[in-house]
């Protein structure tokens, strides 16, 4: 295979291009890529030099640690309205990135900027794979078993129908399989109590719709999913969202109420020196599920949204996962998979765009 | 003011009578009140005579030690279709109770049974506070900042609708006032963004329907709650009963794991002595949200919800709610508040009995 070729979106990050400029080069020293910075190209062409420059002793490496460059001048900003940026905003550097990957230019496309106009600039000009209404955004979430889980959706869709959800249970389980490597994953719908007839009206309607994918595991609770209970949790973007940041804010004050108890005692602070890395570390990742980079699965084409405020290591996590999507084919798997388990077309729901 | 008498639901919980029996006996022991306790009589007497015998040496206690018996011979299960149970189990201890609560012959009552049982029989005998169209179950967490936070609602309604949410904000506010001694409880609405503009449809009208009640704090996310930014948060049942297993499941994990780093190192394994019981503090009382006992909100007497698998520990706390509640006169005060802040009649909502 040809090494990926993936586009980063160096504007519309809360820490600034520079920060975002420096995560792909972290990405390109690490990874088999080539890569497209997307952007202003006098800042990211000033930004690179240095480092350019201290690559000259090992020239062999220069050529392929030079990214390319893809000139875009217009910024999409947290306060767009997403499909307006998109449609008023051509030259920047979402719109001119997302187009590079229709033309087949490039294979992938990492951005931090604005979700809403990521989303809406993968669903206007990418289009949706066939048989997908929604577009979801998955994260991939530690468990104490040392495997990881995948939630979909976690804030595209804030109201969804029960299809939706069944939509995003069969690619949730495509990516589990080809990228996380589960044999058969276990799906599980988020709910509040583990019999059937527990739930909201969205849940009690999508159990049943659930039962006739294999693998479906049954209603999994919010407690139980960091024990690895099951591979694939399907829930509406809106309590996706919330339980994404609940789980992050139990484990920080789980660790800022750990670091005042160290404060107190000498013996305790001799374990910390050992302990405290070991926890930043579960609540890094912990973050990083939000941080370091959320396929965004239903689009055709390979669109990895980045957090808003990710700095240089996340950025580089977030072109990982840009990479193994697309050494694994991801967008072809799940059109696939779509086909084979949701054979009949699925009801039209709304576009999301706003 | 005058003893209160709380009933206690001793039927019911999943770890049988005895051990609800025992938390009765903690609270007794423990706060000036008096106890009914509602089950079988013969195995209450059973349960309670060892108790009894042992205090013998101090006999002025004991009459004030001695529990009342409310005879109940009928059993309310978890697997009991609520209003169902409620209409035909009419001697359950959960019914008797509910009734010695509404004729005046006790001021509060505590039950580990089936939460929607305990729900549709404080619905249907003692009804609800004028001008609230559905009760809310608040949860009161702990916060890094030492203070608390109360959630409401954290189960009792999975579709809600704004007016429901603007309810549960007055009911929050006088609880958070009375009860957690804050001057002016600022009421936040759980969301997935700051600001106004984000949410699913039910979180952006009822941002819309919240702004004219005084201390509102506008959005806020599952993150923040614990670092104590707002006093009240308001939700539905279903996104509330998500918010606080996904609190407890990331402190457990984080504890779990810290465990694991310390089973591989000496030095930490000092340190640990001192961090695991300040950390198991803290995952305690987040799972006593859920354990020791949540008041039912909105219902014309005082309820409180004890987790059906409470230990004697949880059932003590849960009594300690109840008579705090009864002491701060709640559901007077929660009637002034609505009528305070809700003076126009509520579009009516459809009833829980389910």
């Amino acid at each position: 295979m040809e090494r990926p070729k993936v586009v980063l979106d160096t504007q519309g990050g809360d820490r600034g291009p520079a920060e975002v400029i420096g995560g792909g080069l972290l990405a390109l020293e690490e990874f088999d890529i080539d890569l497209v910075l997307a952007g202003d190209r006098a800042l990211i062409e000033r930004e690179i030099q240095p480092t350019l420059k201290e690559r000259v002793r090992h020239p062999r490496k220069v050529r392929r640690l030079h990214p390319e460059v893809l000139h875009a001048p217009e910024v999409v900003t947290m306060e767009d309205a997403p499909a307006e940026a998109v449609r008023r905003k051509r030259e920047s550097s979402l719109v001119r990135g997302i187009e590079a990957l229709k033309r087949g230019e490039a294979d992938a496309f990492v951005s931090p900027a604005n979700t809403g106009a990521v989303m809406a600039a993968a669903l206007l000009r990418l289009g949706r794979i066939r048989g997908i209404d929604r577009p979801g955004i998955a994260a991939i979430l530690p468990t104490v078993q040392g495997r990881n889980v995948l939630v979909i959706d976690v804030g595209a869709n804030v109201d969804c129908s029960p299809e939706n959800l069944k939509q995003f249970a069969v690619m949730g389980s495509v990516y589990a399989h080809e990228i996380l490597g589960v044999e058969e994953p276990r799906v599980g719908l988020l709910n509040i109590g583990s019999e059937r007839r527990k739930g909201n009206e969205l849940a009690l309607k999508t159990f049943f719709v659930l039962e006739d994918l294999p693998h479906f595991a049954g209603n999994v609770e919010a407690h139980q999913i960091l024990q690895g209970e099951v591979d694939v949790v399907v829930c509406d973007g809106f309590v996706g969202n919330v339980l994404l940041k609940s789980y992050e804010g139990g484990a920080s004050a789980t660790v800022e109420l750990l670091k005042k108890a160290i404060e107190k005692d000498w013996l305790a602070r001799l374990g910390a020196f050992i302990l405290i890395p070991a926890l930043k570390n579960f609540k890094r990742s912990l973050s990083a599920a939000r941080y370091g980079g959320a396929p965004l699965l239903g689009v055709r084409g390979v669109v990895i949204i980045a957090h808003g405020n990710s700095d240089a290591e996340a950025i580089k996590n977030a072109v990982r996962v840009a990479v193994e999507s697309v050494r694994h084919d991801l967008v072809g798997k799940i059109e696939r998979g779509i086909a084979r388990y949701l054979p009949i077309a699925p009801s039209k729901a709304k576009e999301v765009t706003a």
